[in-house]
C-alpha cells in the first residue's frame, strides 16, 4: 500500500520553475543542433517534447525520447543516420521540492542500453560506462557511469549518476530512488520509445500515396523484396 | 471455464440509457473546458471518445483515456503542460442492469498510478488517496481513496472507490469484482494509453514536412541533438 | 526444435484458393453492411484487410481485426457506437492443404474475451459460449462454443469450435492444434488489435489542427478537463 | 554488470563503411523490385530503412523490418498479398572491427519465426529451415537454416546461420552472440514489427475522410459488420 501525491501539482512554484528547467535542457539541445543546420530551424515550430520526471528528496529524474536523425540514400529514400535515444536528465535538490537546474547531469541510452534497462530482474543490477571524449586526445578526462541496483523485495531501484572529472579534480553523484511503480512507468514508456528511436516505426509507416498508387495498378507477379534468395 | 455474455447488448434499453450517461460524463468534462477556453471548441468536431465499461451486480465501472495538453515553448515547439491521464467512473446499480449515473464517482488516475496498476501482481494490492482541494484552505474536507485488492487464486481482482465528505458528513463506497480477463482488457488498454497520456507518442512522431526537408538537404557531419556531452 | 514452412506459398494453388476464400470471407462482412448503409461505400477503396492464418490437417484456422464504429455525439465529436472485435474464422479441410471454405465457422471474439486469449497462462483453458438469437424468440436454436485447451508441456493449444443447431439437428465440430510460435504470433496481434478495437487508439491520436491551434492562442490557466474534480 | 560501448561510433571508418554496406544491402532488394514494378519507383523517394545491428568478434548481425505487399481486392479496398518479414543479414569479420559485406547471408523470418523467436524462453532454443528453390526443380541444393541457442545462465543467445550448397560443395557457418540486452531490444522491436509485417496496423488504421463522413450523417441501426450471425 503505497499513497502517491499529485504529479507536478501546479499550485507548487519550486515544482512549475523546475519544469521551465527541463524544457529549457531540452532547447539547449536544439540550439546546438541549430548551430551549425539552420535548415531544421523551419521544424522546430512543431516539435514536441515530453518527458517523466520523478523528483526525490535529494534529486530529481527527468527521462525524454530523442528521436533518430535520418539521411538520404542514393536511391532516393531514406535511412537512420544515427540512433535516437532517451536522455535521462538529474538534478539535486537544494531544499524542500527545489532542484538546481545548473548542476544537471545528462545521460544519453542507447537502443542497446534501454533493452538492458527494460529486460532488468527485480532483484539484478546493470552498469553503463560513456566517456565523452571517446576516440579523441581528450579520452579518459571524463568519466560518466550510471547504475542502477534494486532497493530489495521487488520495491524498485536506485537509479545512481557518477561523473568523475579527472581535470576539474571533481566527481559528482547524484541518486534517485524510483519505486516499483515509477519503473514500471519507465519501463512501459522505454518499451514504447525503443522501436521509435531506432527508426523501425517510420520503416514500417506506409505512405498515403503510395498504397493507392500499387492498389491502382493491375495486379502482377513481382519478385518478392523480402526474400534472402534475391541475391 | 467462464462464460463470458456479449457486451452491452443492443437489444437492452438499460444498457442503452447506460452508454448516454457514460458519454454525457464526458460531455461533462469537455463543458468544463470550454467554459474558460473557447478557444478549443472547433476542435470538438473531431474529438474522439472511447472506453471499455465492466456492469457488476452493484456497481459498474468505466475506464476512459484523456490526453494530455500541450503549450507552446518560447523556441517555437510544445511540451507538455499537463498529463492525460485514465478516469475511472463508478456508477451504483439500482436494479437489475440499472445504474444511476448521477451518483457516479470519478476517480482520475496519473501515470504513475497507472504504472503501480500495470505492474500488479496477481496476489498484490495498491491504494491510491486523493485529496481534491489539496493545498488549498479546504484540504482535507473530501478524501477519495481508490483501491485494488485480489480477490484469490488468480481470478482477478475488486476495485474499490471510497468518499469521504467531512463536511457533508458522508461516506460512499462502491466497490466492482474484475475478473482477470477483465483486468486483462485494462492492464493492455493502459499499457497502451500511458505513453500517450505522457505525449512520448506525440514526441516521438515525425512530421512529414520536417523528414523530406532534411532528406534534400546534402549530408553533413552535425553535433548529435541527443548527446549528452553537449552541455 | 521445429521445422517451420513458408506461410501461403505462392505455387500452391490450393492455398491460393484459399486466400480468395478468406477475403471472399471478409467481402461478406462489407456487403451486409453496404445494404443498409450505402454512405459507406466511398470507404471501401481505401479499406484494407489483414489476417493471420493456420493451415493444419483437419482445418484452417484464420483471425483477423474488425474496426469499432464511432457514431456522431451532440457536442460535435464522436464515440464507439459499437466495438470491433477479432473474427475467427475456421474451415474444415477436404483433402490435403486443400479446404471447403463454404463450411466456414465464424467466432467473433469481443474485447473481454481478447483479454482472456491473451492472459492465458501455459496450462490454463478458457471457454466463451456465444448464442446468435441472444434476447430474441430464436434464442436458444443455435449455440456456438469456442474453447482453447492446453496442448501439454507448453506446447500451444488446440482451438476448438463447436456449433450446435437444435433446429437443423446438426452439431458442428472444428479443431485446429496451434504451436506455441503461433500463438504467440496471436497473442502479439491480439494485443496490438486489443486497443483499436476499443477505439482507444482513436480517441488518443491529435488532430494536426487542434495542436497548432492551442499552439498559437496565449498561454493560460484553464481547468484541468481530466479532473475527477470538476463534477 | 556489463560495459556497453557506443553503438556506431561515426569516427571509426570501418563501421561507416558498414553502415553503407548494410543499405547497398537494402537497396539491392529494391533494385530487385523494381526491375520488374516500374510503378513503384516514386515511392522509393519516401521509403525509410531501418535496422538494429551487434557487431561481434566474428561476425555482425543486422536485423530489419520489410513491409508487407498489399493488393486490390474486386470490391475496391485492398488485402494483404505477401507478409512482410524480418530479415537478418549476417557479415563475417575480417579484421578488427571490419566486416566483408560481400559475403552476407540473409535469412528472412516470417510472421511464425517471429512469433517463435519472441516467445523463447531463457533455456529454449528454436531453429528453422529455408530452402530458396522449394517446390521447384532446385529444390534441396542449397539448404539455410538459422538456430538460436542460450548462452546459458539466462546471459542471451548464439545466434547461427549455416548455408549449404550441394552444388558449390560449399557449407558456410556464422554465429553471432548476442547478450541479453541486445535480444531485449531484438524482442521489442520484433514484437513492434510483428502486427506491421501482417498489415494488422494497416488494417486497423482509419482513414479521415471515412470518419468525419460517418459522423455527418444521421445514426440508424445497421448490422453490425463484425458478427459471426451475418453468414
Amino acid at each position: 500500500m503505497l499513497r502517491l501525491s499529485r504529479f507536478l501539482p501546479s499550485t507548487s512554484r519550486g515544482v512549475t520553475d523546475l519544469k521551465d528547467v527541463l524544457w529549457s535542457g531540452s532547447l539547449t539541445f536544439k540550439h546546438a543542433l541549430s548551430t551549425s543546420a539552420a535548415n531544421v530551424d523551419e521544424n522546430a515550430s512543431v516539435k514536441k517534447y515530453a518527458s517523466y520526471t520523478v523528483f526525490k528528496g535529494k534529486a530529481a529524474l527527468s527521462i525524454s525520447p530523442i528521436l533518430p536523425l535520418f539521411t538520404k540514400v542514393e536511391s532516393g529514400g531514406s535511412r537512420v543516420d544515427r540512433n535516437g535515444s532517451v536522455m535521462l536528465t538529474f538534478f539535486p535538490a537544494v531544499g524542500q521540492r527545489k532542484y538546481d537546474y545548473t548542476k544537471k547531469q545528462l545521460f544519453a541510452l542507447s537502443p542497446t542500453e534501454v533493452g538492458s534497462l527494460i529486460s532488468l530482474g527485480p532483484a539484478e543490477s546493470c552498469e553503463f560506462f560513456h566517456d565523452p571524449s571517446m576516440k579523441s586526445s581528450h579520452e579518459g578526462q571524463v568519466k560518466k557511469s550510471l547504475s542502477i541496483t534494486p532497493l530489495g523485495s521487488d520495491n524498485g531501484y536506485f537509479v545512481n549518476i557518477t561523473v568523475l572529472n579527472n581535470v576539474q579534480k571533481t566527481n559528482e553523484r547524484l541518486s534517485v530512488p524510483v519505486t516499483k511503480a515509477e519503473f514500471a512507468v519507465m519501463r512501459t514508456a522505454l518499451s514504447f520509445a525503443l522501436p521509435h528511436i531506432m527508426g523501425w516505426d517510420q520503416a514500417l509507416s506506409t505512405h498515403p500515396q503510395s498504397t493507392s498508387t500499387s492498389a491502382s495498378k493491375p495486379r502482377f507477379e513481382r519478385p518478392n523484396p523480402a526474400s534472402e534468395w534475391d541475391r
